[in-house]
This record gives C-alpha cells, sequence and structure tokens, in this order.
C-alpha cells in the first residue's frame, strides 16, 4: 500500500492520549497479567466503576488545582435550553455547572468510595478490591504525562490490621521481581509520625506545608527542604527540628526525639510491620523518615517505590481512615496503594527486562501457494488450532517474499510450506525462521515440535 | 458497619452506566478471556485507542442520527474565552464545535480505520487486530442499552480474501462453544447479492430502503417488509420480486432469478465459503436471502449470530471495501465481526451457562485466632502462595462466625484454622467448608489438597 503513503493528510489522536500498537500492548498486558495474578493470590477481587461519574461524585474531591483537570462532558441534544434563567453566559464556570451534569473520572479512588457506600448491602468486608481502568485528567501533556492513563489500584477496605500493609508489601515485592525488577528500594513511613512531628514543633495548622516540603527532599535535599520552610514563615527552630527528625534514620529513636504520643503510635505501627516482614526474611523495605506522600487523606503507614536513576515513583499508597466519608460512610479505615503502570513500562524499557518472546503470539504461518493448498492448508492448520497450537494461514497467493515478510513482522518462529508434492505425500516442510533449516514432518510431528 | 446504612444519602452512579461487582466482572472476564484466546490463536493481535477522538475524526461518520449521540468532551480552562466572535451562543450546535474539540470514541471501527491510515508505516498487512474496548452513546437508557458498554471486535484489514471470511466463521464457534453456547445459529448473506437484487428491480436508489426493511423481516414477517417497501414507494412489481428474492433460500437459484452479474459476484462468494465449511465439517452456517445488516459501508459477505427466544445478535459483521477511505486510504478491503458482550453475558445468565467455580479466587482463607496465630500463619499463606496457592489470611482477631461469613461470602473452599495446638504440633486443622469435615494435616499435605 506504499503508493498511497504520500497523498494521505494524516489523521491523529488528541494531543495528550495514544494508540496502543500490538507489540506495546502485549508489553503493557504483561504489566497488568503480572499484576492481576499476585492481586488475585491474595485474595483480591475485580471491579470496574464507569468512565463518567456525575459531578456531585467528584467535585470538591481533588482540590481546586485538581477541579480545573477534571474533562467535563457536555450534555446531549439542545442544552442550551435547559440553562437556568439569570446564568452568565459569559463565565465558563459557571455555565458549565448547566451544561455539563457528568465528568470523566479523575482517578479511581474516589470512584471506589462511591462504590462502597453505593453498594454497601452487597459487600462483605474487609473487602479486597483491585481496579485497573483509564483515567482523564486536562493536564498539559508532556513526556511521561498523558491525559488517558491507566491506573492500577488495590485496596482493602473495612480493617485496621497491619496485616493488610504487610500484605500490600508483599504484593509489591512479588509483582516487581515477577516483572524482573529486582533491585526496587521500598520506603515506608507513618503519618502519625509525620503528624506528631508537626504537633512537637507547634506547626499542627501547617502540616500540609511541612509535608509538602518534606517530600521534595529526593529532589532539593536538606538545604532545600530548609529553604521551602522558611518560604512558608515556618521559624527557625521548628525547622531544625524538622531537620533532626528528617536525618533520624532509626525509628526508634524517634520517641525521645519527639516525646508525643501521636508519634509514638505511628512508630509502633511501623515497627510492628517492620518485625512482620522481618520474620518472612524480607529485607528491601526500608523506613524513610522524608517520605511524605503530599495527597492528603493518609492518616498511617505510607508507601513508595522507586528504582534506581529513575524519577518518580513506580507505586505508591497508605493508609487512609476516612475516604468513604467523602459519601457520608465515616470511621471506615481503608488501606492501598496504585502500580504506575506507563512508569513501571518505562523502567522495563530502559533496564530490558520484557521477557524476549512476549510479541509472539502465531506459532506457525502456513504459507499460500494457491486455491488447493489453500483449501487444503484450512483443515491442517484447523486441526492444530484444535490441538491447541497458534496458527494461522496467509489468506491471500501472494509472492513467497511477501508471505515470508509477514511471519518475520510477527514474529512467527516456523512457517510450514505445503506445495503439490507435500499435498501428495501428506507432509509438511516446515522452515524454523531462525536458522532457516527445513524439514519434511507429518501433521503428528509438526504437532509435537509446536507443542513442546 | 450496618449502623451506618441507615443514615446514608446514597451516591450514584450516572444513568445508563454501571458498576461491575466482582461476581460480574469475574463472568464478564470470562467472556472476554475467551474471546481473546480464539482470537490469539487464530494470530489476531490486540490494539487500543484513545477513548477521546478529535472531532473531525467522528463527526460524519454515523449518520445525522448518530452523532447527535456522541458525548463531546468541554474544552478545559475558561472556554468560552476562545469562542470565536460571531458565534451564535444561544444555538448549541453551533456553540459545541467552538467548546468542545474531542469527544467520546462512539465505537471501535471510525478509530480503527484512523488507526490503520495513522500507523500505516507500522503496519505489515494484511493486518489482523482485535480490539476491546467501552464506547459511549447518549442514547437513552433502557432494559439492555446502555451509555457505555464493551465493544469486542475482530478485523482483517488489506486482504481479499474470502478464507478471512472462513476463518470468522470458525472464530464464532470457538468463542461460542468455548462459552457453553452450543446452539447458535449463523446467518450469512452477501450486500452483492442485495445489491443485484436491487438492480434487477431498477431500484438501486432505494438500496437503503430496501435493505432496512428487508433488515425487519425477523420481527415483521413477509407482509410487514411489503407494507415498509410499499411506504417507501417501490414499486408493486420490484416489491413481488424482491418477496420472491427473499423466500429462495437455495442461493444457486437466484442465478436464475435476478440475472444480474453483481448478484452472480455474490453468490459465487456465498459458495466459496459455504464450500470451505463443509470441508470442515461445520454445519451451523445458513444462507439467509433476509439477512441485510442496515449499516452501510458492508460491501461483500455479511454474518449474524443469533439464539433462538433471544431477540437481537450475538455477533456481527461483514466485509466492506473502504472503510479507511473515510481518512483517505482508498481500496483497502477489510472484514470483521463484533461480539456483543452484554447480550452475550444476558444470554449466558438465561441458559446458566456460566461456570460454576468461576467466582472461587482463593482457595484457602487462614483464619485469624490472635497476634500470635497470626504472625505464623502470615508465614505460612506466604509459603501457600510460593507453591501457587491463591490463600489469604483473615487481617483481624474477629469472631469465628464472622471470618466464616467471610469465607462464605468469597465461596473459598478451604478454611485453615491455627490455634496454640495447631502451632505447637506443626499442624493445620482443615474445614472443608462444602462439607463441614475437618482433618489435621501438615503443611505438605495442605499444599497437596490445594493443588489438586
Amino acid at each position: 500500500m506504499s503508493e498511497y503513503k504520500s497523498k494521505l493528510l494524516k489523521p491523529s489522536n488528541p494531543r495528550g492520549t495514544r494508540d496502543f500498537s500490538p507489540a506495546e500492548m502485549m508489553r503493557r498486558n504483561h504489566i497488568f497479567d503480572t499484576c492481576k495474578a499476585a492481586f488475585q493470590k491474595h485474595g483480591y477481587l475485580p471491579i470496574e466503576t464507569p468512565s463518567l461519574e456525575n459531578h456531585e461524585t467528584l467535585t470538591g474531591k481533588y482540590g481546586g488545582e485538581g477541579d480545573k483537570l477534571i474533562f467535563n462532558v457536555l450534555n446531549s441534544g439542545d442544552y442550551l435550553s435547559k440553562v437556568p434563567e439569570g446564568t452568565d453566559k459569559e463565565d465558563s464556570r459557571a455555565l458549565t455547572k448547566s451544561i455539563s451534569d457528568k465528568a470523566l473520572r479523575y482517578d479511581l479512588t474516589v470512584p471506589f468510595a462511591r462504590y462502597v457506600v453505593q453498594h454497601l448491602n452487597e459487600i462483605t468486608f474487609p473487602f479486597k478490591r483491585f481496579q485497573i481502568q483509564p483515567v482523564w485528567r486536562a493536564d498539559r501533556p508532556a513526556k511521561g504525562r498523558y491525559r488517558e492513563f491507566y491506573q492500577c489500584d488495590i485496596d482493602v477496605i473495612g480493617s485496621k490490621s497491619l496485616l493488610n500493609e504487610v500484605e500490600l508489601l508483599l504484593i509489591i515485592n512479588e509483582v516487581f521481581s515477577g516483572l524482573g525488577l529486582e533491585h526496587i528500594s521500598i520506603s515506608i513511613n507513618n503519618r502519625k509520625i509525620l503528624a506528631g512531628v508537626a504537633e512537637s514543633c507547634g506547626i499542627q495548622d501547617q502540616f500540609v506545608d511541612m509535608v509538602t516540603a518534606l517530600d521534595k527532599w529526593d529532589k532539593i535535599g536538606e538545604e532545600g527542604v530548609a529553604e521551602e520552610l522558611r518560604k512558608r514563615e515556618i521559624s527557625e527552630e521548628a525547622i531544625s527540628n524538622i531537620l533532626a527528625y528528617a536525618s533520624t534514620s532509626n525509628p526508634d529513636k524517634l520517641g525521645e526525639l519527639l516525646g508525643v504520643t501521636q508519634a509514638d503510635k505511628g512508630v509502633e505501627e511501623l515497627k510492628e510491620v517492620i518485625g512482620h516482614l522481618g520474620n518472612l526474611n524480607i529485607s528491601n523495605v526500608n523506613y524513610d523518615p522524608t517520605l511524605a506522600r503530599g495527597i492528603d487523606y493518609y492518616t498511617g503507614i505510607i508507601i513508595e517505590v522507586r528504582v534506581d536513576d529513575f524519577p518518580g515513583s513506580l507505586c505508591a499508597g497508605g493508609r487512609y481512615d476516612d475516604l468513604t466519608g467523602l459519601f457520608g460512610l465515616k470511621d471506615v479505615s481503608g488501606v492501598g496503594v496504585s502500580f504506575g503502570a506507563d512508569r513501571i513500562y518505562d523502567v522495563m524499557e530502559e533496564q530490558g527486562v520484557f521477557p524476549a518472546d512476549i510479541s509472539t503470539t502465531t506459532q506457525l504461518m502456513l504459507a499460500n501457494f494457491g486455491e488447493a493448498e489453500a483449501a487444503y492448508g484450512l483443515g491442517l492448520v484447523t486441526r492444530l488450532r484444535e490441538a491447541g497450537v497458534h496458527a494461522e494461514l496467509y489468506p491471500d497467493t501472494a509472492k513467497m517474499k511477501k508471505q515470508m515478510a509477514y511471519a518475520d513482522a510477527k514474529s512467527i518462529k516456523y512457517v510450514g510450506l505445503i506445495g503439490s508434492d507435500e499435498m501428495a505425500a501428506g507432509k509438511i516442510t516446515l522452515k524454523n525462521m531462525a536458522t532457516g533449516d527445513q524439514e519434511s514432518v507429518t501433521e503428528e510431528e509438526l504437532i509435537n515440535v509446536l507443542n513442546t
């Protein structure tokens, strides 16, 4: 079809969105399948929620900046005729409320909270669920930042036990080792300790400022964090206390340092989790006092997974005590993490750990030498498939070079050749595409070769 | 959590959309997995396209009625400030063009055509692809009609060979027998024959009217179709010819009846496909002269799958000769079918053919008798998972009744009990939840029981 290529005015997909070709799909599915297998092995169950949510479900849940990034969907039909009298039709924000009832989901967390409250009568708690679906954000597109991307979330809700945190850390290890990413580092901290630090410094009302500054430690270091705190008008004494805290890598020393009960509870929780992990000989989970996870609904243990030399986290999450409170259901504790499929994909590409045979789906292509041979071949590929072999018959009687190029492009390992001689002898000439070797085999021998 | 239930004002999902609970998800995944396995066995490769498409990609592709059902997405930020001078801000349709650049995809076919043209240089033809993604339509919600639903499409593009039609029919049989729906009927026809009928009646310019009327044969019968044709001002002579055609179930007799070349070609194609199926001993594919498939891009063989006593088709499609022509790439023939996952789900429910064990994901739950027992149990479930067992430890030290109710709700087959006696003896008391039987087993014996 090369003759057409030059004449075309190419159509395009919207900025910040992506088409996924077969090779990308198979790699992405490898990531999702590895996640799902680990989730299900630990008793987590799948749910899905609609892409569209009512505005009242989403609005006010992501802060002012988040709200601006929500994609609103226009009401259908003559939507302007339903705008109430008195609406300022020159004010985008005012008009949106009257012409859009629904929006695309911004994350999986808020829809999950809605789901739990709405389906309370059907759910047996503790409820362990996973959810792998796209989300949409009207962010400025940039390298690695998309307007449509998948989230891969796992949460357990309705149980306060720290065994859930331990289980999530086990799942994280299972997923990353299943993906061949062995050298990850898992950091944990506890928001109760951070709250204790703020309390001991007398800056409870600037908790968010403190957390936001600490979160940048990896990027801007101790001096940078101090500067950030100064900008937010935190006293030099408090800053010096915060920096002393942030340099204490042994959680046992925190009690002494802070001397506040809230922190004690946080340290106790950390130690319980670390104790369980020790019993299981897991050594890649480390306490990081600078880990803060800016998002403000976390209230207990927080978790983050990174790999060296790669910016950003590959997986993160923590415990939240009042997520369903957004929808009127109070005091239901939950804990969960979210796997960043796009980042994981990029790291796996960079480290070259995608399995080599991941893009091979067809095991044998039968070449097409003409009408009679194809009719004969159709029976053969049908029997091969019944024997579990992934096989295809090239549909057209094209030049052999073209047929072979097709098999090459699809990384098909074997090509079967059946001409009149083979038909007469009831044999198949089998070509190994990697070595170029050819041998004459019976149908039974062929199935044996392909099924081993 | 029952104490909260009465106090809640329930949040809700938008009308025409659905939440999928774990039980539904597992059934839906069973359908999608069965489809995918059959597709991949025949060499089809997955792609995905974004949910959002630019308006120019979608507009004008679905006819006037279809266009009205497209969900438009509002531009972000102060979108009104970018409305060009002179736009009628009281006219919904005019305003939409200025405040919405993007829309949610309406089907998978048009995005696929865009994909092929946009990625022409990366694709090796014939391109066999499948795509399973949601689509959105601003239809009036009704029983079985949703505003967000999945399509499951499979197409081969860039090959005119009828072996592709044969392969699609094989895939249809493999999917439905894989799902346990054995008594399907597959109808085929050829739009070339329908075009020939119109030609022989001298009503080429009323082809769409004829096809639309014929399409209702199943619902309104011969008399109803005649009435429909009369309403569309087709002559009595033409109507009588159309009805004679529609009653001829042997395609061999059509040549004589119609005597037009276009129909001859259509009959020849049908016979070639039916001949291949005969060689493969496939007997559930039947010629149906009244099958017409209203959508107007089909140009060759058309296919439809039904089950008795269930309205509508479970799978349908056909050959189209100019789909990519929408985006400037002419003369690329393709053929494909779409599986209706929602209808297939409903039929499977009705016929009770979903496998009974489909909702069992956890094989063993270990009960939680307290801190020490749980710490001990955590090691056990971790080793069980390493041995491939789906296992979970109940996270809280709750009443045994509550823990058992949890295992029941999740259809967990075995519950392991480890108290101080079991810890001392290094044994597990294993309870079979179906029979109530309990036995004392070693860890090795436990793994054997669970892995068989």
